[in-house]
């Protein structure tokens, strides 16, 4: 019951009022060890009926380029430096002369796709189960909720093609997804959204990178409050879009970012920015396997990542 | 028939004398502008046949943990940074109090769980595909090459378990894998090896991680110059091992590191570096359903992966 | 009057019952739109009288080296990166061949021998003049008391050698240096401290670093919260020592860096770290003109600097 | 005779034929294991004349600011990050709730107010007094010629004002300071140019940064190669200018950056780059103390310095 209790309550009053009844969201429904959240959701059962809509053979990558111009929150920032350690002036290693490029990268992991971690995003300095900020979140690095920790998220995966359900090819900023556009979208699409599921909404508007980065950066169409609480009710894994925050903005109230905190203190679900639905879309590949596995960084907050999906 | 000269050439040889033929390979047999590699080898029909190996909806994540002190090459090193930018004193964004943590990567890409790309090794500065080192190793990034370039490796995942093989936990450094340790270690386990798969060795060695890190930094056990052509002959996309370099270290010759030139720049053929295959050896999980989408970090000449086996 | 009023107070007091008294060196006594502090000190006069303590030509450089394995206050880090950007292969740019190294440092500033800014501590995160953390402290660079403020420092420097004091070649660790220890090594010196003055302690703590960094990092001599009172009151530009802290640690009661403190924000009053006053203390170089000119990075916090003392 | 031969001689001359007369330059008038070049001019006697300059206690900070924004050679970029490691969700450590701001610099060196060290350029791999770059370039930092091994630089500075010779604000991009302006300017000025003195020119160039960027970086007044070749014959320690390359761009022939070659591996002589000039030259004040102390990063190719004149 703890569930429908969350989704029933303000999380503003969660935070303002911080009764007992509030406080209920830091303790998890996986047990007060848990750190992987809705990852749990997923099974073998699940996989192995995801595998099932396999029939094309037809691959997917759902990441976007990321580099330093990628429009990123401010003041993020991202590089990648190439060289040549070791060879300068040479012709390389040994009689057969290897010679070899390596890489640095240097930058905010919050950039292009991205999968935000459950230590990402808190209330008043609490996060997923209830750890304490002062408690885990070092400098060098997360001591729990870490990406090292996300286990590979292999299940249904669900696209919402939102643009072509409004008629539009860039949905406006400020649209808001809620359970009316959720059902909508899904009952069009003829598809139902299950316990495990990725879900990822198509809304056009990664398409304005490199074209308008200014209106990118500004605003976007996205999940709403009560939509957040639609899909955690549903048992989501996670959930994403072709946004860079998958949330509306302008937010829906005075509220900040109040959709990522329905999503990952108070329910443990992941959220993946960024993604390049558009192929998805033009296939209207509503269902697919969705593989992603993100590199095992310890203590990072987040991941750069290349979600694939097949069908 | 380019292939089947190129396997029977010392490239020694190319490299010292450069003649017409030993230049050969500095023509890919996907075109004078393929960027790719032996990820040309994928098609759909090898997607669907490889999704039929799905039959247990066990889930495997191959890659390791990276971090500070992951063993490197060095003067590699990583590092991660986590802050709350723009928080400090506060009690976070609007009356909803979203606090938030970022995260930084400053590191090396070639350490830990990584493919290698087609523009890391070379001979005498030329690369994949007559690529000079000059006209596309830009110092903010490879503008060719790049690891963008790669595409979704979604294909047949064969385990060869040398370790099971050779009857050891943790096979000997400087054992090399030639065509005799191949072949009997895939007829062992009733596997072949097709073109279009990637190819993974387990040998215990990443299990030293932590436990020995200088042993595991001194050399390792992996694949020799015969097996690498041997793979390259069989059309594979890519070549792993739970190993820092997946080839055979002290090297078979004074060559060094040819191996990696083999299979990057004579032939486009991956390589898949620190890959956790314990878990699947364990299973005796031979074939499985390989899906690799690396971050598309452009310019980038590694990338830190964890690719998923599904089976 | 302020001053000493500052100094008879307990700053713990201040924290705790932040009245209107205690609140009072949050308020520059050189104005609210001062950033500079006990810089203001200095004058051409000054400048001048110590100008006159050149008699030998005799010039020591008081930074120490910095490098990925100075001791540092975890967790910082520290790098340098030495690359030949472009040159891949070639042989240099032009016919006259012009080859080239660069560089790129990538650490926490706070590392070897540095001066602490005026922006770096503070009181429940109240700072210098009484900025506000949340004013001024931006992700990208403090937006006040940023390391680009600080003047050149052109004064009289003292070296008090409490090494020499005490008659021992490291002083211990949690030795204080209070009014009697402060002028009883003055007075054997036969100096004086003035205004505008930058005072410099060698306790000898220095010589640990390569020989047991622990020990270095774990405690140090250094000023006590009534030596730190009494040196704010003299009117000094800055305090150093050659121990990371300059202060005494063990602290001397449960507050931590409370001789940061008084000395940063409540007075303006700059820190030295990791001088290395040896050579001035083997020479008796006791008074001697003190150049610092501070690397100008626009919004930095500390600065990794090279003092010099002439005389 | 070694200096004047080297003065005669044609670096094009040099790098092309490398005759056993042209390699000269690759052994130091200092001895085979020099590393500090011209910084041998420096004498006590020479310190203790330039101190006689100061005389009216006015000081000047040469640096400019360094940042994000900075004109840079690409790819260089340079940034800052404020952090407060440990403290989230907290109001301080201890009772006396210190609070603190930490920095990290991530940048290229050679960007803003530099000083480029003996290790920075070369003729075709070979460096100062001989040294071969695969011998002293490593990735992880000089290991030799490195900015540690910099003395302080204290001696006699001399502004040439070229602007206030040639009669403009800021003279014009592609002006070579040859023999006939040097020796022009010093004349107009009544200063002559002295062994170990550093000698600075005063352009205005600088005076674009902000203003026009792409002007800035993309040429400059400067030294030629005779100028550049009159300077060393006179001894001096550093020629520096308020330019981001000290030498004249366009270049006076097909050789590139070929001042730096003559005044760095060829004489050992220290460059000063981007220098704040200005307030010395409406001050008419050509001659001073110059005070520099580099900070001592070991292995550092470059540094970011803020040197000090006083007079």
């Amino acid at each position: 019951m703890r569930k429908s209790f969350v989704l029933g309550c303000s999380i503003a009053l969660f935070a303002t009022f911080g009764t007992a009844h509030a406080q209920d969201w830091t303790k998890s429904k996986w047990g007060p060890d848990d750190q992987i959240g809705a990852a749990n959701y997923m099974t073998p059962e699940i996989v192995l009926k995801a595998a099932g809509l396999i029939k094309t053979g037809k691959v997917y990558g759902l990441g976007i380029e990321t580099n330093s111009k990628t429009p990123a929150f401010p003041p993020r920032t991202f590089k990648v430096l190439v060289l040549q350690p070791g060879q300068a002036g040479g012709s390389g290693l040994g009689p057969n002369k290897t010679t070899y490029n390596d890489d640095i990268i240097e930058g905010w992991v919050g950039i292009g796709s991205q999968l935000d971690g459950l230590g990402h995003i808190g209330v008043d300095w609490t996060y997923y189960n209830g750890n304490k900020s002062g408690d885990f979140a070092a400098a060098d690095g997360l001591k729990k909720l870490g990406i090292e920790k996300v286990p590979p998220i292999v299940t249904r995966g669900v696209l919402l093609d939102m643009a072509g359900y409004l008629g539009t090819d860039v949905v406006k900023e400020g649209t808001a997804f809620n359970v009316a556009e959720i059902e909508g979208a899904a009952k069009k699409q003829g598809v139902e959204i299950r316990q495990g599921d990725v879900v990822i909404f198509h809304t056009g508007w990664v398409s304005l990178i490199g074209k308008d980065d200014k209106r990118y950066n500004a605003g976007e169409p996205g999940v709403g409050v009560e939509g957040a609480k639609y899909l955690v009710g549903k048992g989501v894994v996670a959930v994403g879009a072709d946004t860079w925050a998958v949330e509306v903005i302008p937010f829906e109230s005075k509220n900040v970012f109040e959709v990522h905190q329905i999503l990952i203190p108070m329910s443990g679900t992941y959220i993946l920015e960024n993604m390049n639905t558009a192929p998805l879309a033009a296939d209207k590949a509503y269902e697919f396997l969705f593989v992603l596995g993100a590199p095992k960084i310890t203590g990072a907050v987040q991941s750069i990542i290349n979600p694939i999906a097949i069908r």
